[in-house]
């Protein structure tokens, strides 16, 4: 393994961790591993089917996982090696989570060529609410608007 | 409460949940309630802080704990509400969800307001990849597609 760089070393893992995954008929063919200063801090794999959970992908996975074994809630100085392009749940988790890189291998492309489209998920996301195939309708904000007033006011908010 | 809708009833349920939750501190000011056939499945909190968790967002807390009630990775008849509009990971956690409808009280613009802007993640997602702010990069396609081909010809997998 010497004469590979540490990146590819971390991606081949995550691979082998997407066929494994196949194999043992865990899950979908996907795999992350979140490393920091050059060491492997949590993997994940995708757990959607096996734990009944359609937000276990191996993103969110692997960062739920970093973030406990730091006991932090956000991934700064950390690499997250994705076996595919991330979804949108798992970008959004992603940037939530501030870590400082991002490697992936397959392309949403080649997931969307086996079944895995989210090309519908951002297409919805660029369509104004009124318009989405998945019926969204808003009520009540004035009422909601008060959480968002005692937020403001709070003395003992952990901002994030 | 007999003269509300069924709709305003659960809203004010989830808006509820969002001020406790700002009152006790345990997070951000956001909630969600799912619904099905008439009944609540599950409710959620952000819980970000409290659980260092930044996958911890009151939507896929819901979507979580509503799974794991019902048995399934799929909320379809389900409605989710949600105090605020969603941000792109959560809406992405909704669609691979499948719940029936969306209902939201505050706005995404509301939101970012308050210091919570996923403007950023949403200006982000629609850029090419080469262009993010957070650097990307793609390596390792042609080892990973390996897991894809598995994945096809597998004949123990559960597609969903």
């Amino acid at each position: 393994m010497s004469e590979l760089t540490k990146e590819v070393k971390f991606m081949l893992r995550a691979i082998q961790l997407s066929i494994e995954n196949v194999e043992s008929g865990k899950g979908g063919p996907f795999a992350a591993v979140i490393v920091k200063n050059g060491e492997i801090i949590s993997t994940g794999v995708n757990e959607v089917t096996s734990n009944n959970d359609p937000t276990a992908h191996a993103e969110v996975v692997a960062i739920r996982k970093a973030c406990e074994k730091l006991n932090t809630h956000q991934l700064e100085g950390c690499e997250i090696y994705c076996s595919c392009e991330p979804c949108p749940m798992c970008l959004g988790a992603i940037y939530w989570a501030r870590p400082s890189k991002i490697y992936y291998a397959n392309t949403k492309e080649d997931a969307a060529a086996i079944g895995f489209d989210d090309h519908f998920i951002y297409t919805e996301m660029a369509m104004p609410v009124q318009k989405r195939k998945l019926p969204t309708f808003q009520l009540l904000r004035d009422e909601a608007l008060e959480a968002f007033e005692k937020w403001g006011k709070s003395t003992i908010k952990i901002k994030y």
